[in-house]
């Protein structure tokens, strides 16, 4: 099956879809972005032609060599797999298990329990709260797991997988106005990712679909 | 550092436990079980001592090799890495690409929304409807996906990562008395793999922590 350009289904604050856009940038992958407002139109999402692309309903997703593939991890290990340099996963197995323990951390454990989907059941009342517990006890975790991996990065000095997950659900703190204080590693790694060039070209401020009002 | 044989922290109805407990029995790892109380005590995870090992509070965790890994697949994915017989991971990217499409969707879509944590703050009245939506949504995604990948097993013929997340789950689903006919190829695959003994040996029904009521 020949197969054009990757083309990657995202939204601008999904910081699912921001996870595959920095891996995207990183590995230096040509591609094509397909916008699905998740709020617009009661949610692009739930259109008949990206329910047929995607039945969870969810960005983002990649389509890439004849094939179309949901779930950022699943996206990232792919990329990884078919394009190896620059690696996003160390080449130590027991540095790798730390890498996806922290990814897995964030992306089972943080990021699905105050996603849009959840906190419009949770109510709109209690929604603020609700987020904040989750992110504060994730991040309580993830900071005392840190103190065990992180050099410059989640783990060691170079950037992993876990990176991309760290910096956007930092994002999502920072909206739900989560104290970071408590968080010193965090907020340090946060601040050494951003100022490099993938993780900026990614950020949801800077994308087709983000509205003026939020550019930067 | 010289380690012992592997030591699993294994609650028996933790369905993220059984993922882990199908991998050791596949691979036919030998190790020793501590079981941790989900429930007793207010909750043995949240003691001091296995907070230490995890800072999560959530079980399972493995010590292997001289370190400590939390996340069931970040644990599944270290021990296909170390012990690759049998292979839990197809060969060819694109086939291992839907394995992990599958196991996230389960681990990351659908389980974590769902678990016991999670409920407690949904309410008791809420409980039982909160987590029938969430598995009915992530089932009809999942029976979709599963009409272009799976075979015998979620993805064709050979049992991987993706059926030790689906087994358990259905086993939740069950337990939440979801309504499993709108799920056929779901159906039919759990069926398939109960009959293998690695799930059977693994089931909570058959653990040393199985309440006498429970058993099997």
């Amino acid at each position: 099956m020949q197969a054009g350009k990757p083309i990657l289904y995202s939204y601008f604050r999904s910081s699912c879809s921001w996870r595959v856009r920095i891996a995207l940038a990183l590995k230096g992958i040509d591609h094509e972005m397909i916008t699905i407002n998740l709020i617009k139109d009661g949610g692009q999402q739930f259109s008949k032609e990206f329910q047929a692309l995607n039945p969870m309903k969810q960005v983002p997703v990649l389509k890439i060599d004849g094939i179309t593939i949901g779930q950022s991890l699943a996206i990232i290990e792919y990329l990884e797999e078919t394009r190896p340099t620059p690696r996003l996963l160390p080449q130590d197995p027991k540095k790798r298990a730390s890498v996806r323990m922290i990814s897995d951390l964030i992306a089972s454990g943080i990021q699905p329990v105050q996603n849009l989907s959840i906190l419009e059941q949770v109510g709109q009342e209690k929604q603020l709260t609700w987020a904040q517990n989750v992110i504060t006890s994730g991040f309580t975790a993830l900071e005392q797991i840190l103190q065990s991996t992180a050099g410059r990065c989640c783990v060691g000095d170079e950037v992993s997988m876990a990176d991309l997950c760290l910096v956007p659900q930092v994002a999502n703190a920072e909206r739900f106005k989560v104290d970071l204080t408590a968080y010193p590693t965090i907020s340090r790694i946060n601040k050494t990712l951003l100022s490099l060039e993938a993780f900026q070209v990614s950020h949801p401020c800077r994308q087709p679909d983000t509205p003026a009002e939020l550019r930067a």
